[in-house]
């Protein structure tokens, strides 16, 4: 199937939409059903739901399915909304596939609670086809986990994208917004076709020109794209700068107590809306790495929030409002510093007192993104308060999408873990719907990796990523093995050992780049600014809070309540004593919460240091085992995006042994113990 | 008096040509002959000359001198061009300033061997006059040591300047030419002050647009500031893009046995000959560091620089050819490698193949700019070939024009380091005048350190370096104490207890950087990239091949011919010896040549991990004192710069501090061994 977009069309350009692919795979006895798609509801995203499925069905049977209103007794697919009967105005967007064979009947029906939940269950029949289920197999009953399923793009308007490997933004070039609506499409339907519904336009960080993004100079271009993401049954969000009102120039203070202040926003929300009537509200980092906020003015996180909070109110908007608050001028001399505890510092106090759509956007780690990390102890403490969880689909610290590593493992460690908040079973995924303590709303948020590189994603095999957490984003209880094979399926064809080769690798790859990078939780053996190659003292004097303390005895940070940091105890009872105790601290976070001697034993009978060498030497190894798989794979994948993989895999190789070197290096210049393997270290 | 420039003026903006000050200090006596200025030259640069002293005598003495071209028998000062007897077209600029007390005949004469000559006297005249000189003691006569006195602008279009702690380009702003020729015209007052006579206009590293200066698109206004500099008998150079006849779009080569190409260089030096008669040449840094050079197209540096030197003969200009290659994609892990030796090897088998108006510029060490190395080997070895040792004025690895750091200790040490090249006594200065090798040109050119900053160097003490800079390339021979004692006079007046501190300040400066940063040579202790602030294993990895080898028993390069790099054969016998001996090494730049354990004792009675420490204290220690004095200085300096530079220090103590504890902690973590004096040392 052509794509809409207007860039030269690389083979990796249809993702997981890949119906060239589907043709083979997609079950030939559906394809009766396919001549018609009834369906009496006329709305946007019906419609669109329409055009997907028809364009679906062509591209997979070659045929042009016909719509009708009128049931005429022939097998067709139907689309309809469920009637509501419960008067819960809250209901949960889910929709149901079945289908129906009783006497003239022989149909296909997919029916949501909602327009939007229409369109996810045209899409999941459509992967269904690219899965090659038959018709037996295709019926399901899904409900989303999360209302919140949100993509944050880090994207300038310069067109550079903070932290992005994927080239550059597809929203903005120069200075300006873009006016190529067909790729912006196409990226909509990507994601919609996995379930996200939210999406926040532009960085975080906001800069000068961004701030203006409320305002009339750039609302009538920002409509524009938000009406294609409507389609889709996405909402835009913006980021914002809390300093807004003084930026703009109309106020001399920012001060969330202000009145003046909360006209500014009040008028603001109003023009946005006028611009926007399905707008979704603000995403705000405040009082982080130097951004202004409400600590300005001597006033709170709550109170900075809770102000914006009463601007949206009106028209059904939302803040969400980052955690990732700490302090950045952090000196290296004083152990008893803890960047991990400052979120939790700043927010369990706030508890209760934020509005009802204020939302904590909480990364799923209490530093920053590192390969292992704990969960973020603010899981399970914030009772009175929506959430969402932040991961991070770009390859920030795990590899640039040059290295392979598929990160739902790591996401899935972070939304299966156990809080304790409430008993046994208190899970951070039910933390974050809301269910656990029942608050109104709350989800997944990830930081986006595509970019206007020809694959999206820079690596095709990165695509895994943003379909992971759109998957999971929708279902948190999926399993990686399903992701990921469901993935490789719609990607690549249902060749099974394929799919089986495509899928290991994506699995073992997150445990890989752990292995030739850092250690059992230690983390920040990165190169400073770029985040990526080994540099293990890189952060190891800085303001960044960042340390491993490595000496040559041993090396962690002690972040127990006994004789470090207490850290430890931000977890709840049992966490908190799991952590706190070497023997029950998990492994691949001991460096994390202790400092140890390199001559521990591991419950594997190595030393600390020789799990060290063990692994960074395995971690190379296991690379070059990836290159193998992949290029058995030569003749089943695409000739370009098998190249371009390969090249990367090259790259990822390189990386792999300088790390291994460096790391080893490192740690035998401390200790002078060489490998007992006898495998030669660099001096 | 007041100065030309448009900018506010800082009381620091005049530098040691503060006649405000001289006022004070000026001999009374020398008045009556400052009424009449007698020349019968006239010139463009003689006529500077006399507005030089004109405008001098009317800041000191408030009087306003008449220009006389008869002798009339009054007290007066004669400006005169001495006959040239000798044959001799090569003659050494040189001055003489006397006074001839003789019947009806009482005046001071001050004549040069040209009319540049003539305005380096009237400037050293005017000088003895701010140093308080009596009529009897100003009479002098001196000839300039080296031919090339020139200054390297490392000035961007865009303004930028690479490696400038001063502000802004005055040469460039946002990507134009300045037309603030006032500053400049400040400037080149400054620097012809003196005894500079060459100044290299744009960066070394070419950007595309600089490229570009050699056409008509920029000839025109770089003509105007040529004429400005011309005024003071200085010439312009400018950097060149090796790459030019492929980046300006004419061919499709740059190799320099290429006709075509050569045609190319020719019909630009036309061209800009045409435009700027007196222009001095160019200044190339090819195959270095990535920029484009010979060794793309097979060729070696003659044969580059040659194709230029042809270009440029027919005008008389010159290249200056830089040596500062190496292969800047080292391997760590080989520690048979080694940087220092790239100078050396790329250039000495090129040795008689240059042409006579090619010279090559060769950094003062090995490796780059640090605060402590040993000469580069490669003074001595060139026998046959024109040479300009270059210094970096500019405090790159120094301090950035925060902390106080006076080169000419560092300079001195190279300029009188003997070479033995051609027995005892063949020292550096000799063979960079040509004097040792009977070669045609050559001298010294220093990196600059002035900006658009009211003070020129942001520090005010960092002038300084500009005027010793200078002071040295006309007489190498100088004394650091006379250059500093001689600077803080000029610049704050002649109380001696005040010049006498300043002076102590300046002396003691470049120690206390070395005591603070890196010890024992070693250099590379520096973050990345900024090049200020510790970071012990910053470089320690990378491909830069700038290493340590620190690890837990010992520290250094090993650069002995018996062991390690054989770098030490680089240097003449009597020199490789001794480099190569630890028993005869210097101490201070022991760890450059070889890898040493912690324990080993030094002269001193200290371990070198005892000195590490020492030093790291000491350091910040001597910066309080530094501090101190300054201090109590406030009543006798300008409030201006008094508070300008003791931010500078507490900045200043601030990263001494940091540079100290990182240190030594970086040692203490290495070694586990406390300090031996009971110091606290961070864990």
């Amino acid at each position: 199937m052509k794509q809409a977009g207007d860039i030269t069309l690389h083979p990796a350009y249809s993702c997981w939409m890949n119906f060239k692919t589907y043709q083979k795979s997609a079950d030939q006895s559906i394809k009766k059903y396919c001549r018609f798609i009834l369906t009496k509801i006329s709305s946007r995203v019906v419609n669109t739901a329409v055009n997907e499925l028809s364009a679906a069905i062509e591209g997979i049977y070659h045929i042009k399915p016909r719509e009708i209103s009128e049931n005429h007794d022939v097998p067709c697919i139907e689309l309809s909304i469920e009637e509501n009967n419960s008067a819960d105005s809250n209901q949960v967007c889910g929709f149901t596939i079945k289908h129906i064979n009783e006497k003239t009947t022989d149909k296909i029906v997919i029916s949501g609670t909602d327009e939007c939940a229409v369109l996810y269950g045209v899409f999941r029949f459509i992967f269904s086809l690219g899965l090659g289920k038959s018709i037996d197999n295709i019926q399901t009953e899904q409900k989303t986990y999360n209302r919140l399923r949100m993509i944050n793009q880090w994207d300038n308007l310069s067109g550079d994208i903070e932290r992005g490997y994927s080239g550059r933004s597809i929203f903005y070039e120069n200075g300006k917004i873009t006016k190529n609506y067909a790729r912006i499409r196409d990226y909509a339907r990507l994601l919609s076709s996995v379930g996200i519904n939210h999406i926040v336009l532009n960085n975080v960080n906001v800069h000068e020109e961004e701030t203006k993004f409320i305002t009339d100079k750039y609302l009538p271009e920002l409509k524009k794209i938000a009406a294609v993401f409507s389609d889709f049954g996405i909402r835009i969000l913006l980021s914002v700068n809390f300093a807004a009102p003084i930026v703009l120039g109309r106020l001399s203070t920012a001060d969330p107590l202000d009145k003046d202040v909360q006209r500014f926003w009040h008028e603001t929300a109003n023009k946005i809306y006028s611009y926007i009537p399905d707008f979704a509200g603000f995403l705000v980092k405040a009082d982080s790495e130097s951004s202004p906020g409400p600590y300005t003015y001597g006033r709170d996180h709550a109170q900075g929030a809770n102000m914006l909070a009463d601007a949206l109110r009106p028209h059904g908007g939302i803040v969400v409002w980052r955690c990732f608050v700490y302090n950045c001028h952090a000196d290296w001399r004083n152990r008893k510093l803890d960047r991990a505890k400052a979120a939790y510092e700043n927010f369990v106090p706030l508890d209760g007192r934020f509005k009802d759509n204020v939302v904590l956007q909480i990364k799923n780690g209490p530093m920053d993104f590192q390969i292992r990390e704990p969960v973020n102890p603010l899981f399970g403490s914030l009772e009175k308060t929506n959430q969402v969880i932040e991961f991070q689909i770009t390859q920030e610290y795990t590899g640039h999408q040059i290295d392979l590593c598929f990160l739902p493992s790591l996401w899935k460690e972070s939304l299966d873990f156990d809080t304790a908040a409430k008993g046994k079973n208190s899970l951070v995924r039910d933390v974050v719907n809301g269910k656990l303590f029942h608050t109104s709303t709350g989800g997944i948020a990830g930081v986006s990796n595509i970019g206007d590189s020809p694959a999206w994603t820079g690596n095709p095999l990165a695509q895994a990523n943003l379909f992971g957490f759109g998957r999971l984003s929708w279902d948190p209880a999926l399993s990686c093995e399903d992701i990921a094979s469901e993935w490789a399926t719609l990607t690549f064809g249902s060749n099974v050992a394929t799919v089986e080769k495509i899928t290991n690798m994506l699995l073992r790859s997150r445990e890989i780049y752990e292995d030739y990078t850092c250690p059992l939780g230690i983390g920040w053996f990165v190169n400073p600014d770029s985040h990526y190659g080994p540099n293990v003292d890189g952060y190891e004097y800085s303001h960044w809070g960042t340390y491993h303390y490595a000496d040559l005895k041993g090396i962690g940070v002690d972040r127990t309540m006994a004789t470090g940091t207490g850290f430890t105890g931000q977890y709840k009872n049992e966490n908190a004593q799991m952590y706190e105790h070497i023997e029950s601290c998990p492994e691949n976070l001991l460096l994390f919460f202790h400092h140890m001697p390199y001559d521990f034993v591991l419950k594997s009978g190595l030393t600390i240091l020789q799990h060290i060498y063990d692994r960074h030497f395995r971690g190379v190894e296991e690379v070059v085992e990836l290159q193998k798989i992949w290029d058995s794979l030569q003749d089943e994948i695409d000739p370009d995006i098998f190249q371009e993989v390969r090249h990367r895999f090259e790259l990822q190789l390189k990386n792999a042994i300088e790390w291994r070197d460096v790391v080893n290096t490192y740690f035998y210049r401390k200790t002078g113990i060489p490998d007992e393997k006898g495998r030669y270290i660099y001096p």
